[in-house]
């Protein structure tokens, strides 16, 4: 996954699938720029077990996004705001959340929900 | 699921799937018409905490569905029939199972078995 | 599921598996009171395809529950206050917050970070 | 699955699941008699990647088992009769059916369809 | 399975899905060639219970393949050798090493290692 | 998965699961030390939105592990060995391979299958 992603994925995920002759597997879906796609496909090719790559062309529809900054109790967080017409969605960053949970000790989840609520007032106070 | 299906989808799947940074996640797959792509896909964005959604034209090869009723010792159940050149294929419809099996307190199974013998009957008489 | 349910399942799913003969195949696992224990064998027994139940006694940490209510911009909204020891989680109830998104025709995640907010502001009023 | 089985084995399946670092897995299970239990574990820990084996002790319910035949259009099949105190399932025999099928040049689930009307008539008639 | 391989699919597989009312399912996806579109349509209409067949069509990058036989303590191994540009990959033919793995009583891990030892040297005294 | 292995688990996994309502999940399995339970039960409830726990106490048989030091054309690889009675198992550590590889801009399945020969030879050398 990691050098996929260097090498220009966009997207990487497993699914699992279930094989003739009673193997189990794995189904390795990887979303790129069609630029990337000789590059990808040799990474893949060299460094999985797998003797064949199959390709698609996918439309996309993808959500504008910025970042916003909230002030909770345990410290400022950073939302990431995705937009499409007109829908809007905040999402806390991950990350910030469970630094501030480290750093005051308290679940990681006390930290997103006060980022939540406070993403929610901003919303009401803008 | 309930609201993709109310909007015009065809049909509505998830699939477990398993993201970067050890995140297992849920691959929320949806079919319909092309017409209700907008709908389909704002519905989506709004609804999820996903940030995007990808398009693909499928062909499709779907059988013609008729119903036929077929009598069982516990009731009518209505079967199913669905055919494609010379494919024929009856299965009783569920919930018609389920009411018969309650309202005789017994197994679901014995219902729907006692339809598929119906069937059976019925297709050698015709 | 449902009559697993109606018959005193605490909790019942469903995991995907793959069975010999490449047969893809679904466990069936119900949580249950020792004393449904024979209800609910016979009743997997008579409705699914399944010739064998096996049983195993676990232990179980259940976190103790109330609901609160809380007043969001759309409505009333029940919170679901988990605690144990020292931890104590809110979750905004789905059918509360689906009713009141339907209702103002908005997205459901709307309202649920509307109820979460709300609770945030309580904990911190209380 | 293969050398499991003629170890001894009950059964034998597989589960996708998630490991660390974003490593996908299989979780093999195995069900066998106490005694079979050092072969097993020596199979197990030989012929895969683990390096450990967990066990435990399960009670079963299983349901009594016998043969009977039937007479379809297309030819005999056996029927597996499962009996549990007052119940009882009747599944016609997979490889019969798919036997007659390759003979008659038809769809397996038309044999098979047949094999339970017959057998529905035979518990009417008995 | 069994079928649409000798019916002329590339490949077959099972993946694990969650459709609507609860239901779990399996879909099934098949690589074959647009020749054989018909013939494998009809297979899976008839002898699965769906009512229908999505189509896509895809590019595939394959990489070509050949054989080689190495030496091992324990007898001749086959190799697949798989190339494609600059990349070629050995993997030891999995039929030959369970062979030679009952025929000596030892774990088909042990000849698979000893094949990939010999394809090393190979690569190297070439 | 990163709070718990540090909180004492010796091993972390997700099984997808289907739980009632449509609602697809995750099951989170978590093997450790029976001291460590507590500490554990607290961290999965206080960290995930699970409002409950079960517990189950398994037997294990692990083999002895050691490392050996191999020499590959790139550079030398940690194996490895597990024993169990007279089985051995040797594999190359993943992180070695992964960092010659870098190192020399080649594939990690070189490195790895070169690894395995040397393996081989070492046991034949020995």
């Amino acid at each position: 996954m990691t050098q996929l992603l260097a090498a220009g994925a966009y997207d990487v995920y497993f699914t699992p699938i279930q094989m003739k002759k009673d193997r189990p597997a794995v189904k390795l879906s990887v979303l790129g720029n069609p630029l990337a796609k000789t590059a990808l496909t040799k990474l893949i090719l060299a460094e999985t077990s797998t003797i064949g790559v199959r390709y698609q062309t996918w439309q996309r529809a993808i959500m504008q996004r910025h970042f916003e900054t909230v002030q909770t109790p345990y410290g400022a967080v950073q939302l990431k705001v995705a937009t499409y017409d007109d829908i809007e969605k905040k999402t806390p960053e991950f990350d910030d959340c469970a630094q501030l949970a480290r750093k005051h000790q308290i679940p990681l989840m006390t930290v997103y929900q006060a980022a939540l609520a406070a993403a929610g007032q901003l919303a009401k106070g803008e």
